[in-house]
């Protein structure tokens, strides 16, 4: 919280004007954005009712478990690539701290929807609330009672995500434009989701391109490409080329994102479990259809193919989405027919050539000089995850 | 859509002053706005995948599938209560159509985590989807790909009301006080159905004031209450006594809503299936801690608390939500035993009192009368539902 005061409330009262701050202080100033408003929302609700209290002590320890910030990260860096280093940040740390709200709110009911045990580490919201309630009931299931209060959480955070965005200090014009860009982001984050679980539902009907718009619309939208246009739209009226920024922010946030994403799917079978916080070889047991494994399957000769199909009689059980019958020896040998087909140096060098993409697109953007530093090095760090 | 056009584009072009619409013109008004929204959305969506259009649609289809449309209906009088007679409604139109967006959110999730099966005379929205995806895959369970499309459905919807309200014509000080209204509408709306979830994991810890807490929250302030208070927000800056007005509008909004919440239950227990669209005696099958049953039990002599409370052989099946074993014969039974206590009686009483006390609020509340006309009907007609 040290640094966190000091850019809250350090340099402004002397007029000095204050540096770009770094990556761990951004990160602190949206964790004390959020714990501050967090505190006051889950005393209000302390008050009506003590299990509400609970519910929201809960839910706010959900958002402060940790993580990278991406998306507040993402968006600092579009804003303060158009106001430059001197513009001081308060006025816009609600609305960026909100996209993590926002976020919250995407994990817990994507969580639901996977039914995953874990996340940042820690059991995940629908596990926490079916651990505190294992009593009878109409809804004694605790399952149920753990899926139907993760919903809630998630709801809940969504509501507070626009009830932080408001407590910034913005002009009108620039409000709405923010919560334009903000709406477009939450429509795009619905329904990439929705294509996820879809493609979950028929893998056999899927494709790479299915699975690229997945990327595109799930990921590269909400994680880069929005968020970045997100704090163009927090900057308001400026004196620069508004359009060319959007331009670059666009070609920069799709192709990072979907760098990105291709990132993840590599992680999803390669992934140190330590590291990834799922299982190894996570997407190849529940027969996720990644762009990697659509592009192992186009690729594969007829005998590869056989192999990478899953057996039927090993697949994922659909009634607790248990790991199903695949034995180590079937996860490794499939992991070794994915590198066989190419599809694993296609992918990496489909990553690569992305990433150039993106920051090509930034070389030539009417941006402010340590943005783009910042936005190359991002470019480079969120695709370069230790496997 | 006649007579919605007649208000959206009738009058003013020709400066006539306009006359306050009746109710089936507000509701034929508003279905009217949403249809315009929902159409946009859904090409849009369609436009990015066909399979988004479809699950556009099917939302865009749950949206528009009737209901009473109460939250707009309220809110149209809260507003119409202060801004008089000759206001043209068009500029509020979208802020009142996103209530109903909201509401279709809170059914479509309070659904899933009621399991229930059937809406407005229709499949819910996760019974819809499971419909649709009887195939295999790794969400393959059609039930669980159910849960997850209405959860996202949900989502949609709650971001759509969002986009909505953003088109009401108001003013910046007006748009950010319906906001702040609106978010706390949407706050207590989550923490009433999470406590009315914990009340029917609980039941043997809950009592008549956490059931008339949970009257007050779910459905007082969602339906009645905060929408009355949206109307007076989105009437903006007026020659009125602001502070009595929404004394009034609170007063009438606790008493009428909480009076509405004790009428369901009364429907939960002695309500006809083919009104209701729900089974006859409902809440006694599920044991939902209602303040009607939470009553019986604690007016009970020990002989008739024993024929209420139920057998835990004939309880609910917490893993499909069914009726278990409870037989016709023993509902029949139950329900003559909640009559036998008085808990009837003194619910039917509690909700005169309460609709009383609601009307009287309004009879020296500064606002016009024929706003205070239409609230005192509707007091009236909203807690007098056909058992």
């Amino acid at each position: 919280m040290t640094v966190a005061n000091d850019i809250l409330e350090g340099n402004p009262r002397f007029g000095i004007p204050r540096q770009t701050v770094s990556p761990g202080d951004l990160v602190r100033a949206v964790e004390g954005t959020l714990a501050e408003f967090l505190s006051g929302q889950t005393t209000a609700l302390d008050d009506v009712d003590p299990a509400l209290g609970r519910f929201a002590r809960t839910t706010r320890d959900l958002v402060l478990a940790g993580g990278k910030r991406l998306r507040p990260t993402f968006a600092y860096w579009g804003w303060r690539g158009v106001v430059g280093p001197h513009e001081p940040v308060e006025p816009v740390l609600p609305a960026l701290s909100a996209l993590e709200l926002m976020h919250t709110f995407a994990l817990v009911h994507d969580d639901v929807m996977d039914d995953s045990a874990t996340r940042r580490g820690g059991p995940t919201a629908h596990r926490i609330f079916a651990a505190q309630h294992s009593n009878a009931g109409r809804l004694g299931d605790p399952d149920h009672f753990g899926t139907t209060s993760a919903i809630l959480v998630g709801d809940l955070c969504l509501v507070w995500a626009d009830q932080l965005l408001a407590r910034s200090a913005l002009s009108t014009t620039t409000h709405f434009a923010v919560r334009s860009c903000y709406d477009r982001m939450r429509i795009e984050a619905v329904a990439g989701q929705y294509l996820d679980v879809l493609g979950e539902t028929e893998p056999s009907a899927w494709s790479v391109e299915r699975a690229l718009l997945v990327a595109r619309h799930k990921t590269a939208s909400y994680t880069v490409q929005r968020p970045l246009q997100f704090g163009l739209a927090l900057a308001g009226t400026v004196d620069i080329d508004v359009a060319a920024v959007d331009e670059a922010y666009n070609t920069y946030g799709i192709a990072v994102g979907e760098a990105f994403q291709l990132c993840d799917d590599l992680l999803g079978v390669f992934g140190d479990p330590v590291v990834t916080g799922k299982p190894a070889g996570d997407d190849l047991r529940t027969g996720k259809p990644t762009a990697l494994l659509m592009l192992a399957r186009q690729l594969a000769t007829p005998a590869q193919r056989a192999e990478l199909d899953p057996d039927p009689a090993g697949a994922v059980n659909p009634a607790d989405g248990s790991g199903g019958s695949i034995s180590s020896a079937d996860l490794a040998r499939r992991t070794e027919v994915i590198v066989e087909t190419g599809a694993v140096a296609q992918v990496e060098a489909l990553i690569r050539r992305r990433v150039a993409e993106g920051i090509e697109a930034l070389a030539g953007a009417p941006i402010h000089d340590d943005a783009r530093a910042a936005l190359t090095e991002l470019a480079v760090t969120s695709t370069d995850r230790p496997a």
